[in-house]
């Protein structure tokens, strides 16, 4: 397949990637100041072109977000602002709306506008021509200010099926405000691709300037429009990278980007990355709460598993038979889901930091990912808890002793009662090298209180213990259909002010699990505190 | 949009649904015969044209299957048994598969076949001759039992691009043999649409049959390519209900349903029925126990569901202005979702459910939206928690009265013991009318166990508790840099096998959050059982 875009005017794609925005008007999606901050890292080690999130001006944890996202150097993408036309019957320079957009201090911002006469009449409540002087004075009013400008064309296709002069001349209005990428977008999502590619082949004909597609996926075909409008010679594609969005979701930009480099050979992230697709995407996921779908093409758990024993057979015979590209090709893995055999080259991947030298046929190797396959089988996920994973290969490689012995613990709670800080208490006993200690603490809610307990215990071995601080506490259900007896998996962020890390723990008991992913951080610190001395006193 | 297929020699499109045989591939997925007979009947009701449902011959549920469905009669489908050529070097009519397949009394079976010549020299390990032997042999045996057979040629596409002249002599062979229909398989769902429809366009150029599209969705276009066949001249679209398949699944149908008769006007089912295809893409859902994407195309429920403040005003001043089809088209709801974004409108939206006269400012409206607004701030989110919902406009409306108090709950746990099935226990006593009830409930985890414990106290005076079914649990950490004091947000969803509600609960305790869940979640079902009954005896 070839395709316009590669050889023309405009160089290679762009990828838009409107998570932070579009992708927050999905259900159940609410990202506080750091979730928003580590997406935008992965998102950059992905290499999508743009990143786009959200108006200083909208919120104040925007605000906070834009503050602290001004101290990160990103290596590939461009952080991108977004906010509407100004507002009838003022000057853009008089709009608060546009002056918080540049107080964000993105050198890329982008404005959406009116394209669909109807909705300029009828919800806009402006004239035609105003919502045209709108367009225009906006993007000089920040091409002035020394931005450059993307321009959303909302209901564009809707627009021009309903008035195609008024439509193209609102992309006219934005050219001549100074905008430097048109992008066509089906906002309701009811454009079928074939009328997607037509009109985007007119847009870039009359217009003669980079066109970008945003789509949504109300026919369920928000993928294919996406890909057709670029052989129609758009080159910048909007979309979430795990398809999140109001209704029916925003394009799906982990599918576009392999369908784009592996299936169509058109170039949109930076040479070799598209490999890391799979974690990253995953990674999102995690950071947004959200089980993304098991079937999602390329990145879903269930891409590349093989259920009928037909297909098993063959695959093993000859990969080819029942898959379009190697997993490998996105960083994924085949999965068989009747027999079970382990795809080992990431794990070893792992190890290699601890080892460099260890072997893929080692016995050693094969001990620890098969321990990461069972624990993996009950619902761990080491993606994202690599302190956890760290401890988990020294236990293997005979680089571990532990701390502490726990003896018990108990918990007990109440309900609570307005005004009494605590409802709940933990007991705890642990040994250090044949002391024992005897402790108790007191919290909201028994893991608090097992928290507190743990702490009042090892404090008088570990005095360091003292500097670790939780930050993060993350908890996934993982077999909801199980309610109130599912087996859940409990992350933990933690830092001592100069190092961060993470940790996991996974129990049918949320508070086990919790206690589990506690634990592997206390050790965690303890175990970096012990190899920082011996570097200082080798 | 115009297509060939209209007008076509072979009339208006036929949908051919396997969820019961190429569905049961998914993850996750395995019928029960009566759960079979009750998918065969709600497709029967939407009125797709053939139902496939595996082989008697491959497992004896299958051969008791197809004995029970024989005893229905179907309105509008017609049955297909399934199976594959014969095997190489025997004799059609001494081909054990092939007899049992006739036992299933089908007037139509499907048959699949080898296509690509590396599939047949390298997994089927026969010469390309023979393949055509098989096929041609084993349409002409079903053909002269009386048979109407349906021809799936095996990975077409790929097969195609391998060997072109190869891949139409397997389609000649079927043709010979007596297939009616010629059905173009992506089996390993890698081709791009318009590469789909090229290649339809071809063989229906050539062949002079009826043909068919059967795609699956690795590239996220299955449905795209789908519809871009039928554009091509396929008149046949095969796939499942619900998307459930293999790896990222079949095309799904309920999407390409509405988009052929919604968007592309071409009829495929009976007059009115794509009017059904949400409650009954639903049903299936339940049948399968199997949670649908909320992002589903026309059937999710999300598929109409607003949740941007500026959207959800356009909206209620006219519908077209962010929805392509009407809800209603498809048997589906508009709803709000609630957000920090969403403004008052949307709760008023909600409220004239249970009074269809209030009005924005009066009293009520505003006391309920600042309940709302309070319970936001601090961590509630009604949206995906409509029972909740529900509960505090009826409380706020005088429209509630409890049906038991809480005199207190404890709870107890400890690390769990390898063997021992519950770590967890809670007390709990409450008092109906004046009666008290003390009971207790063990559990793995302290919630579970709390779970047990209000079901044995309750079920005393309600005894219709006992139908309530928790069928999902989930944990969302709020302000997870408290770490182990964060605020959590916990969301439940039951159902009674006739209705399904959620309810939230949000508490800095886990335990407590999720007690508070439970009881509106036993409250609403008690509530709806009340007011049904009100409706038969009044």
């Amino acid at each position: 397949m070839t395709n316009a875009a590669t050889s023309g005017p405009f160089g290679h794609l762009h990828i838009f990637d409107s998570t932070l925005r579009d992708g927050a008007q999905g259900e159940g999606i609410s990202f506080s100041v750091q979730d928003k901050i580590n997406i935008v890292r992965a998102l950059d080690e992905l290499g999508v072109a743009y990143i786009e999130a959200g108006n200083p001006g909208s919120n104040p944890k925007d605000l906070e977000f834009f503050a602290e996202v001004g101290k990160i150097k990103l290596e590939t993408s461009r952080l991108v602002a977004f906010g509407s036309t100004r507002r009838k019957d003022i000057k853009a320079s008089e709009d608060a709306n546009l002056a918080s957009l540049l107080s964000a201090g993105t050198e890329t911002v982008c404005i959406f506008g009116k394209t669909w006469d109807f909705h300029v009449t009828e919800i806009l409540r402006a004239s035609l021509d105003e919502n045209l002087a709108m367009i225009r004075d906006t993007m000089a009013f920040l091409v002035s200010e020394g931005r450059t400008v993307i321009y959303d064309a909302e209901h564009f296709f809707d627009g021009y099926v309903a008035n195609p002069d008024y439509a193209l001349s609102t992309l006219r209005a934005a050219k001549e405000g100074g905008a430097s990428v048109l992008v066509l977008c089906d906002t309701n999502g009811g454009t079928l691709p074939d009328a997607i590619r037509e009109m985007t082949e007119t847009v870039v004909r009359e217009l003669g300037l980079p066109v970008g597609i945003h789509c949504h996926n109300d026919t369920g075909m928000a993928v294919a429009s996406s890909l057709l409008s670029v052989k129609g010679g758009a080159t910048q594609v909007q979309g979430t990278l795990l398809g999140f969005g109001e209704r029916t979701g925003n394009a799906n930009l982990s599918t576009i980007i392999a369908n784009l480099e592996l299936k169509m050979g058109l170039r949109c992230l930076p040479e070799g990355r598209v490999a890391d697709l799979t974690p990253i995407a995953r990674r999102v996921a995690e950071i947004a709460n959200i089980t993304p779908d098991n079937g999602m093409p390329y990145v879903g758990f269930n891409a590349f598993a093989h259920k009928a024993g037909m297909h098993i057979d063959a695959v093993t015979k000859n990969t080819k038979a029942y898959e379009h590209v190697s997993p490998e090709s996105v960083g994924n893995e085949r999965t068989f889901l009747m027999s079970e055999v382990a795809g080992r080259s990431m794990i070893i991947e792992k190890i290699r930091k601890f080892d460099p030298d260890i072997q893929k046929d080692s016995p050693m190797a094969a001990q620890i990912v098969a321990r990461v396959k069972e624990l993996e089988h009950v619902g761990y996920q080491f993606e994202g808890a690599e302190g956890s994973f760290e401890l988990l290969v020294r236990k293997n490689m005979g680089k571990y002793k532990p701390f502490f012995d726990l003896h018990y613990y108990k918990i007990i709670g109440e309900q609570p009662v307005e005004g009494v800080p605590c409802n709940a208490f933990a007991q705890i006993k642990i040994g250090v090298d044949g002391v024992m200690a005897v402790t108790a603490g007191e919290g909201d809610g028994p893991v608090h209180a097992l928290d507190v307990a743990l702490r009042n215990a090892l404090e008088r071995f570990y005095p360091a213990v003292s500097h670790i601080r939780l930050t993060d506490f993350k908890v996934r259900v993982l077999d909801s259909k199980s309610a109130t007896a599912a087996k859940v998996r409990v992350l933990i962020e933690s830092t001592d002010g100069e190092e961060a890390w993470s940790t996991i723990g996974v129990s049918s008991d949320l508070i086990e699990a919790s206690w589990i992913a506690l634990v592997d951080s206390f050790e965690y610190k303890l175990i970096m505190d012990a190899e920082k001395r011996l570097r200082i006193y080798r």
